[in-house]
């Protein structure tokens, strides 16, 4: 069903980072559903984590850990979201934690515990902790495709990549995972994203260099305009290649970084539930970028607009309402062209004297759409990409948990 | 397809006004497309219109003369929305104007246009002008229950109801038909209503309180989020009862108007594309009005609520995070309260210690389904009603043109 998507068939091993899945049977039947991901001591790792107010358990818990000390774990499971599950909640993610220290010889405070799944239900703690000293004894430099596997929920294609890049003539690697199909929103959804380089890089870099990253790349995405309670995006840097990437080497490393998380960021949206077409929104001519996103927003998330696209139809006249209701401020329609791919639709507030219904019906039939909005007011400019809404997506949002 | 609704059965006549229905052959075959309602001179008529920066033609030209006169003709088309169409698309409204003028021996300036249908298609002036002379010739007192049937588009019943009141002992009519099923939410959707009164009333109170009533009834409603192009709710006062509504008699007069305007306003959402369930949610606690707004429609747009509720699944993760990610600043989650129907979910954040699965699933089973937040920051609240996400939904909106 993804759109133009297929998984890995191979991913460099990182060094410094083994992993682990294994089957701790926690909601799906014969299929692992917990990664553990070790890292070399020293290591570095950044995140950022969904702004729902109401977040996960792990996630607080997450924060916490982060503040007080280096990670040597990451728990990942899936099935189970372990959100709105209050204080019970939080003793779960704490207590999974606990048992791996002990297990692996670190502060609980160096374990960082993701969930992902159904909301609302007690975390088996006792068919993660039973699972550990296998997962422990599995760890593998190599165990990249198959925790791609394991995280997935409604994805119906693993998500993951690798690259390389040249830093004053030595390699680094950046091999990255992520998972989620619907709830998927800027500043993060049901979201959950692993990305690892052996880079030697400061730590407050590493967090600036995530944060313009995912401004560019995964707040730019959208599915259904649900943020989730549980979505983390980790990138950690274990140094262990010995490249240092200071300065100089920094703008190399950050495209490559960008590549890997833009990647992952699209191929979200190309697997967004019952998606049956990438469409990209480019906004342009804005005041500001924060005008631009709104307006790219609210037409990626118009059902309407969305189950046009779906059915194909050039019903461009959504397109246009979209826009008009776009919380900006005093829009002047009389600047506005708008273009469904090279087709222009509305020029300067005017249908286009040059559109006829097979340019558009042609562009919407393809399955990547591309729709172009100029407002006519400034320089600012932002991307949204998202997908179209089918029949598929009810039918899974319906039966989610039935 | 609509929950809990049935068009009625009879429509009280309102002294003042007539209308006829007639088949101009704009888009639907076998059907009446165009109604014409006359208002006897002296009448007084006040409107609210769509917020979309892009509105339609008509919308324009409404504005415009109800400016410049009293209206003695209100001139609404279905399946054509006028709108996207540029400089001819007003051309085409004002020619109909003047078309009608000229034989009801009017200014164009008092005859109000409406359009409902297609977007970006231009109107078919010639079908419209040739069907006037039979529409004048078959206006009458009592043809308000065929308007109702006239204006509908992707309705599935025709929404339409009248209420008499006291004033100092005098009998007040109201009568009001309305149309719309998708695209419907706050400051007007795809929704035309028009609402008359055979009370005399001073046009500034009219339009008093048709702001207020507005604000409780149409404006507390939402489908999918779409705001249209063409939404308009016109209401009218002939005084030809000569029943004069001054302060005293207003409150009993107000919401007399605002009962029919909530029972137009809910029909709507009853009727929603695909609609299977109807959807309160009750928002309280809040700082102010526009937070409580805020929040009520977060939840009402969020697809997962909506599809979940659709499959009568008590999956209150989703109410939960669509709450935690609404655009309230510093939301507390402790301090947040959640029910569905009588069952309490979330208790000052945390999970109920009385919630069960079997209480849950039996609140999502009905066909009219509350929820009720207290977000426990403050005084304000609002209401607001929308419907669930079905196959049927992307199925109507996937075909509508075709």
């Amino acid at each position: 069903m993804a759109v133009n998507l297929q998984a890995p068939e191979t991913l460099l091993p990182v060094a410094g980072v083994r992993l682990a899945s294994v089957d701790a049977g926690i909601r799906y039947k014969n299929r692992n559903d917990l990664l553990l991901i070790e890292l070399e001591q020293g290591s570095h790792t950044v995140a950022v984590f969904t702004r729902n107010a109401f977040c996960a358990a792990p996630v607080h818990v997450c924060r916490s850990h982060l503040q007080n000390g280096s990670p040597r774990y990451l728990l990942v499971n899936s099935g189970n979201a372990n959100a709105g599950t209050g204080d019970l909640g939080m003793q779960a993610a704490r207590e999974c934690c606990e048992q791996l220290a002990e297990l692996g010889e670190c502060w609980a405070e160096q374990v960082l515990p993701f969930s992902t799944g159904v909301i609302g239900m007690q975390l088996p703690v006792e068919k993660i902790t039973a699972a550990l000293p296998e997962a422990l004894a599995k760890l593998d430099e190599n165990g990249w495709l198959e925790a791609s596997r394991t995280i997935m929920t409604t994805d119906t294609v693993a998500k993951a990549i690798s690259r390389q890049v040249e830093v004053f003539g030595e390699t680094v690697t950046i091999t990255g995972i992520a998972k989620g199909a619907g709830m998927i929103h800027p500043n993060m959804a049901t979201m959950l994203a692993y990305v690892a380089t052996d880079a030697l890089i400061e730590k407050d870099i590493l967090q600036r260099v995530l944060n313009e990253v995912v401004e560019e790349t995964f707040n730019c995405i959208t599915v259904d305009g649900d943020t989730s309670t549980n979505d983390s995006l980790v990138v950690m840097a274990t140094g262990s290649s010995g490249v240092y990437v200071g300065s100089e080497g920094l703008p190399a490393f950050q495209q490559a970084l960008r590549e890997v998380c833009l990647y992952l960021a699209q191929a979200i949206v190309r697997d967004g539930e019952g998606a049956t077409k990438f469409i990209s929104i480019d906004v342009q001519g804005a005041a500001t970028r924060v005008e631009a996103r709104a307006v790219g927003n609210t037409v990626a998330l118009s059902p309407l607009v969305k189950t046009a696209l779906f059915a194909s139809d050039p019903n461009w006249g959504r397109i246009l309402a979209a826009v008009g209701r776009s919380p900006v401020e005093a829009l002047d329609v009389s600047l506005i062209t708008i273009w469904l791919g090279e087709t222009l639709l509305i020029e300067k507030g005017e249908p286009a004297a040059t559109y006829r219904e097979e340019l558009g019906a042609a562009e919407t039939k393809r399955d990547e759409i591309a729709i172009r909005i100029d407002l006519g007011r400034g320089e600012a400019s932002a991307t949204t990409w998202t997908c179209d809404f089918s029949y598929d997506y009810v039918k899974i949002n319906a039966e989610y948990r039935s």
